[in-house]
């Protein structure tokens, strides 16, 4: 017993030797922080209609959902919010889970058969990476964005049932999947694609509805998609949506549907009202310090503010000389030389009040340390660009030697 | 890809031959059933306490977390609750997952080692045998609550580490695991005992705090505990409790943990106010119809009454001659003859507005089925007498006979 905390401890001194020890820091309801680090990315999670439809939900239902989605945890939002998800992404049937991460887990398992082969991309999230192991089906790893790897590993795998399983925006650099390519190669030897489209719903694709939408995608009998409501939704929970037969799988087999409580009805009439705001394009007020300038009025307009601001954040850091992802959706990373320089970083950042993600291994894909940066659109645009001077100011000197050698 | 959703289609006929099919039916706000099937045992999800903190934190920090625990999403709600819930349990520290079933991945993770040995109950909930399956490491399943099969594999492994990992309640029969003796095997080995405290706390042991406490396993350097607090507490989010190191790697290195989107902060206030009434015995008033008799006023009043009811269904049941388990806590199980009848049963209750669970495989974890009857306070007690009444003018014939045969 003794034994094992001792090894907890011996590891905890090998990753503080390396620079990769982890500390909480809470924040308070206004930290004063301007945030370049979460996933608010419409500031969705704070607007009046998102918190008034969570606070009458919270009185009528109460806080929890008291139950699994089977026995006591389905309400008349959760069917709402279904059927509101599915229409928006052009799918048959969406589920709603309690997280994308335990979405992610039931997706994959569902679409694995007897000698499936799992094709995943070598940058995907821990939440798909760990739903291909709880498979139990062979995985094979592929390059990141490497079609002709993918092309590859099915043409050896004929004859077998076949998976990729790709993000559509990945998460730390923000780039893009070449889903129309991969949806070719797919198609070509009858397997099927799984997207985790946790950063770019709302974010991406005609009306927010994301990438596979925007690569013609939707409704595809081959492809299915999952996300996460947390994200530009600014909610909690996670969704998979595809074809009913495959809905109707995860209801009577899934093992992260059946046995978990269900998402909190508040949580649930807070993200159907986000998603009526982001999908129709009611009109929007952003920002906890309204100014006129900053008044944009749906989700159509919030997604160019984003994009405007995306191309501008590219363009100012590159011309600091720091190397800078090319963000598909809100998020963006800029290198930095390695862990410990990239905390150091941070830490600056947030000394001069502004927020960003640090993400070093086991958090980041390739095992390079880096900021990672949000759009937030809830983000006076002011503010936003103070921010980028902030990072700019900050940056260690390596992070710009860095791109000269690698650019 | 025609060819997986015929596969899917095969594979649902094969269920709805056996009974196995799902339908979600989803409440509205007030369905007016009497609930003895949800998991709310102290009736808090309505509590005024808890709904007035969750909808001060829903204005003040908006909807979602808007990151992971690490970057945006750790606020000072969570803080609190963290270090409510560790002097509740007796822990030196506990950490807040965004699920029960989150937290129970890496807690069976982070106790592993090369070469480790996991010993799990036969009737373990789904999370706690998919963290093993996730954790790579060897995993043998003893017989439910069988002490010496536990004892033997640990002396057959002895030289390696080993976790032995159980539930205390048990999920579905709320029968209760030999923590004490259990323990005792661990410690005599060496090994590390990992118990799921889902359905005990909040409704068993002293204050709440659970089986572990109550068997004066509180705080053993040997001992972990993982919990819910979407059952007594009322509201969402999973906890591992345990020594500050095993913490301090979750926070480093718990995948489910890193790569997480937190437990929105209004649902943290509510499951801190859940806490502190159910541990500190504040007045309570419960019951959506209060009536004087069913005002209890504290944690403690609200576990004597539990406790009486339980006594009181399982003598009503079994004088009727069914075939009841032995609650340790706030949950039971009666028989039923398959699967079909089981639903049928469910459904007659819930025409008389009786709402149950119904428990089939692949949720059963010995693939019988049986009606799961949860104890929540907060339904009026002569809602609770008459549920019972129904329950048994409802019941098949070959439920009793059942018991005729076993019994
Ligand atoms: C790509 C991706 N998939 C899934 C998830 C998990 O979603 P959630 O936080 O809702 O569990 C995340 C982030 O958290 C993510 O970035
Ligand atoms: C024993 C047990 N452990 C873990 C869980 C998972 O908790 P959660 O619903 O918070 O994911 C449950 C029920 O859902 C359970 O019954």
């Amino acid at each position: 017993m003794a034994n094992w905390l001792a090894t907890l401890d011996r590891r905890a001194q090998l990753r503080a030797r390396a620079g990769l020890t982890r500390r909480l820091r809470p924040r308070g309801a206004a930290d004063g922080a301007v945030d370049l680090a979460g996933n608010d990315y419409l500031g969705l999670s704070h607007h009046p209609d998102v918190t008034a439809a969570a606070a009458r939900a919270l009185s009528e239902y109460g806080l929890g959902a008291t139950g699994s989605r089977l026995v006591r945890g389905s309400t008349d939002l959760h069917d709402a919010l279904e059927a509101e998800l599915a229409a928006w992404l052009g799918a048959v049937r969406s589920l709603v889970f309690s997280s994308g991460y335990l979405a992610n887990l039931a997706a994959v398992r569902a679409l694995v058969r007897p000698r499936t082969l799992l094709v995943s991309d070598a940058h995907n999230h821990a939440s798909l990476i760990d739903g291909c192991r709880l498979s139990g089906a062979e995985t094979l790893v592929t390059p990141h964005l490497d079609v002709a790897a993918v092309d590859a590993a099915l043409a050896a795998a004929r004859g077998r049932p076949a998976v990729v399983v790709t993000e559509s925006v990945f998460s730390v650099d923000g780039d893009l999947a070449p889903l129309a390519a991969l949806h070719a190669v797919v198609r070509e030897y009858g397997a099927q694609l799984l997207v985790d489209e946790a950063h770019a719903l709302g974010v991406a694709g005609p009306g927010g509805a994301g990438s596979v939408a925007a690569a013609g995608l939707a409704g595809e009998p081959d492809v299915v998609v999952t996300a996460t409501l947390s994200k530009a939704l600014g909610g909690a929970g996670g969704l998979v949506a595809g074809p009913a037969e495959l809905i109707q799988h995860l209801v009577d087999t899934g093992r992260t549907f059946i046995f978990d409580t269900a998402l909190p009805p508040a949580v649930v009439a807070g993200v159907l009202a986000a998603t009526r705001l982001a999908r129709v394009g009611d009109p929007l007020r952003i920002g906890d310090r309204p100014r006129s300038g900053d008044h944009l009025r749906t989700g159509d307009h919030l997604r160019a503010e984003s994009a405007r601001r995306a191309d501008h954040a590219v363009q100012r850091l590159r011309a600091a000389g720091l190397v800078v992802s090319t963000p598909a959706g809100a998020v963006l990373s800029v290198a930095a030389p390695d862990a410990e320089s990239a905390v150091a970083w941070a830490a600056s950042c947030l000394d001069r009040g502004v927020a960003v993600g640090c993400f070093r291994p086991p958090s980041t894909p390739d095992s390079r340390s880096r900021l990672r940066l949000t759009i937030n659109v809830g983000v006076p645009s002011a503010d936003f660009d103070r921010a980028l001077d902030v990072i700019v100011a900050t940056a260690p000197t390596a992070a710009r030697t860095a791109m000269e050698e690698t650019g």
